[in-house]
């Protein structure tokens, strides 16, 4: 099983890293990290992490998955990102992204006629692409296509997936070994568990990010139209 | 706030990459990998990482995290490593450590005196350690010292940690920007949770690595008294 990561400069690290120890346990399986050049890939946070494949040398992925984050803003107006994606998801047997790495698969028109999901702070750029489903869970399984919601929904996600993949049992013995017992301090992990001031600060702190892809994707949506 | 994680060869790269994460969205704050070279740092399943400081140039830390993984067998035998810890340990605010970094803390001598946990796999081990007082959470806080369960308790540990230093209301931001509201499909991330076969796998799969570092530390718990 060949398992590729999409990475890109200003990836949200935690989008792929979190997903890749649960994949890098599935048995048989070999994860890739490809990126455009062999160059680090510098995360939104600072963390310099080395690829694997570039899209030249990337062979044949069973699985392909788009992490999110800031990047996201660079990789859906770049075409041969786009044209990796669409020539690899002809063959992958799964097609699947962690937060807004969605929206890169909307883009590329790989989310057509499907249900998904994304970060809670970008389901509604997802709903602009008018032939999704947009799901407000946190992980959305259709056919082939898993969509997890933001950042560490990727572990949520990449367990569905070993789940699918190779059965319940080696999903638990997977969650087992990571020791995946979650017990956060808070109930703050959504916009509905939060009151307002935490909301509002957290949106503020997003909002040039946002406004940008907002733009960028009505521009997007109004040309595929 | 300078924040550092000690990585090496066949660490596991969620038990710091997760931390990061929560740590890089803290107010003023800087995080840095710390490794023995500046040469990529090469996770227990492949991931290659790209260290930001040696031990030679790190500057003094606020808080300094030990993440876990196969490669702590390595670390717990390297006077270099230990040193550097012990350094940096007598004025950091925070020692801390994510699943089997505890290990690499407890043969520094850093946990002597004080409550402590790891990862379920290595729980009698820490427990050599007379001078240590072994609990079973996902979370131990004892003054200065917070220790983390098995790889991802690291997500809980680093918002645990965040709270205390920056505050409740600090840690549920980051908290609902990284979207955890965990959903684990399964009941199966603790060995209390698991059937017998299950639990049986994951031993058997860690035995080489378990019985070396009972080994090791059968040795150097002896070497102390």
């Amino acid at each position: 099983m060949k398992i590729g990561f999409l990475i890109f400069q200003n990836v949200t690290q935690l989008d792929f890293t979190a997903p890749f120890e649960v994949f890098a346990r599935m048995p048989d399986s070999e994860v890739l990290l490809i990126s455009k050049d062999m160059n680090p890939v510098k995360s939104d946070k600072g963390l310099a992490v080395l690829p694997t494949h570039t899209f030249e040398n990337c062979p044949q992925l069973d699985l392909i998955c788009v992490p999110g984050g800031g990047g996201v803003n660079q990789v859906i107006e770049d075409n041969i990102s786009m044209n990796f994606l669409q020539q690899q998801a002809q063959k992958a047997q799964y097609i699947t992204s962690v937060c807004t790495g969605s929206l890169v698969l909307a883009v590329a028109g790989l989310l057509d006629g499907h249900k998904a999901t994304t970060h809670w702070l970008s389901i509604d750029l997802l709903r602009k692409f008018k032939n999704i489903e947009v799901i407000e869970e946190r992980v959305v399984k259709d056919r082939n296509r898993f969509t997890g919601g933001g950042v560490t929904a990727g572990i949520d996600f990449a367990l569905t997936v070993a789940a699918e993949i190779y059965g319940e049992n080696i999903a638990k013995e997977i969650q087992l070994m990571i020791e995946y017992n979650p017990q956060p301090s808070f109930k703050a992990g959504s916009p509905k568990l939060v009151d307002s001031q935490i909301l509002e600060n957290v949106i503020a702190s997003r909002k040039e990010i946002q406004n940008q892809r907002l733009e960028q994707i009505d521009r997007i949506t109004t040309l595929k139209k």
